[in-house]
């Protein structure tokens, strides 16, 4: 029975997993200590087989018999990566790695180069926070919204207040993805363990106020995750941001007040950091503009984006802590974001400039996290 | 300057995401109001396509022009389903979904099936728990372990204190499981909502002792999710449990006795749960056993495992309020969840036995969690 017991188990095992229930997993991609990167993928009978990693690689492999093509990569830096392989024109995800990722609606494999174990965007044997899925009511918006929080080590046991840093995303994202492709718990896991940030909440909501969630996570059902919303950058999320600061400090330990909370976001969550803290100065000490969506094309819309020139000239007599401006070179937002300084140079109002390589895309909004967290509520 | 940001904002979205920027995105699969479901792929030049949803469907779809395969399948049971395509013997995901899940190491598509607005397993418009990813030290096992906590609607605003319900995975997965495939946060929310079930805490640990989270949550670093774990099924995990138990109810507004605690689990789950309440009869009022791994192939492994009929006299003399076994007529531990039955029986130790069709898979697991939690703590 015993013997029997087992067998039927393991052939089971073999049937739902497609590998061998005792042989250890295959690694894919396979990472070498000096962080070069392989990858492999079978394929019978394809003509090309290409690799292409996020907006970083886009290669030909190599076949290397026995159906399978391959290819080492290495000169990458530690970071997340995202990558899929297009065999005769067809999208195939990695088999051997169980590890996905979407961007928008595109699926693909993940993995994390961290060679050295000091990349931020890895887990380290630190502290951990904890990250909680929450759900709270938006009155202004009459409808039931989710909303991730991290919360740093230690604040589930103790009692101290934490400053707060609202974490907005870009179009075509939601409330999960700074957490996902951001890897913002463990940016903040990392930074906070060395000391080089404040123990801090963070939120990340759910810009789209169409949707009430994720799409796969929302009562709408069976929705794909789309570029496309409603009351998209007409005003509608920043004038219901407060609903969120609101059940925030009433639900967590918070210092609320404006010399404890910060407001940052990438491409459309910069443009709704930068309305939402010009339309309140007297609520965000703190303001990060990454690779954002400055282009004033809403002006007219609602009266959030009026006047932005004289709001900010207001704000900026608030003295804000720090205003933080990064952008890459190759980012089609580079232009709107010079006329944008230049305006703020006119009238004397002075942030800080962070001007990186590369485009419109997460390597970027993972360094300026990196960045910017470190210059917050110190 | 308008029209040249918006131009390029859009070129880039579409680069990105490869879909039409303002085009509402195509559902996929697509879902008919009476609960229809037609996949399509498109698969240039393919000789044959198959559409796999889970242990379910295995079928030929059709060549229906223009590169693309298709079917309609209209008698599936309100659930969630996971499916994938061969495309002449590759698997391929449907790139129009980007809703995606693992079994272990294999990624599928996703979705869920709710044309009536009853499947327990779907969102709906009901007051939503709090799901928590949380680290905490077992002394037990000298490391860092991450878990899963769903606590009810109320939780956070209120006082009260709330039983505990211990819901444990299988070989193969990890914490995350009972919340992905188990749709676990969805089902408490619904039962909870409707009055079926009492609100409660639900506490998901990770079994495999030798990892500490998730295999992309650990900082193991690269490593791919398996079945191969070390300690596996050894009685380390039942040994380390009060680690987890002790810290529950000292960070949660717990009921913390007997009368108020659950423990159940699927398959290497169930073998857990088995035990663990058998060596702890003062602690647990409800056991459930959902196609429990029960074959006592580690006896004479660790203390833990011996005597177990003794074990269970000693239990059912402290009364538990239920002792719940669950298991399909296809299950490959059918014969030893048989045995198990006849030994309580000759012991005249009363369970309540619910008996299922399929065999050893997330259909009846989630059925089992339906049934199970209506009886909690009534």
């Amino acid at each position: 029975m015993k013997r029997y017991f087992f067998f039927l188990f393991v052939l089971t095992a073999l049937s739902l997993s497609g590998q061998g229930f005792f042989s250890p997993p295959v690694d894919s991609p396979e990472i070498s200590k000096d962080g070069a990167v392989t990858f492999k993928v079978k394929a019978a009978g394809a003509d090309t087989v290409r690799l292409i990693i996020d907006t970083r690689v886009d290669t030909l492999m190599k076949h290397t018999g026995n159906e399978t093509w391959s290819i080492t990569l290495r000169d990458l830096e530690p970071d997340l990566y995202m990558y899929y392989y297009m065999v005769d024109g067809m999208k195939v995800l990695d088999n051997e790695n169980a590890h996905t990722l979407r961007d928008v609606k595109s699926v693909m494999n993940t993995f994390v180069l961290d060679p050295k174990g000091d990349c931020p965007m890895a887990v380290h044997n630190v502290p951990h926070g904890e990250v909680r899925a929450v759900w709270y009511d938006s009155p202004t918006l009459n409808k039931q919204r989710r909303m991730m929080i991290y919360l740093p080590p230690g604040y589930e046991q103790g009692h101290q207040r934490y400053p707060v840093f609202y974490l907005l995303h870009g179009s075509g994202g939601d409330e999960t993805v700074w957490l996902e492709q951001g890897r913002a718990a463990q940016v903040f896991d990392n930074l906070i363990a060395e000391g080089k940030a404040e123990p801090m909440i963070v939120v990340m909501p759910n810009g789209n106020v169409d949707e009430q969630a994720a799409s796969n996570m929302s009562a709408e059902g069976n929705v794909q995750p789309t570029f496309a919303h409603k009351n998209w950058m007409d005003g509608t999320f920043e004038q219901s941001f407060n609903d969120i600061v609101t059940w925030v400090d009433k639900n967590y330990r918070t210092r609320d007040s404006k010399r404890y909370r910060a407001i940052a976001g990438l491409s459309m969550g910069g443009y709704h950091s930068l309305y939402i803290s010009a339309n309140q100065p007297a609520d965000f000490a703190y303001v990060g503009l990454f690779s954002a969506a400055i282009g004033r094309m809403d002006q007219g819309k609602c009266t959030i984006y009026d006047d932005l020139e004289g709001k900010l000239v207001t704000q900026f007599k608030q003295h804000p802590r720090l205003y933080w401006i990064g952008i890459g070179t190759d980012d089609f937002l580079y232009k709107d974001n010079t006329a944008f300084r230049q305006m703020l140079d006119q009238n004397r109002l002075r942030y800080t400039y962070h001007e990186s390589g590369a485009g419109h895309e997460w390597a970027n909004w993972r360094d300026y996290l990196v960045i910017f967290t470190q210059l917050l509520f110190k």
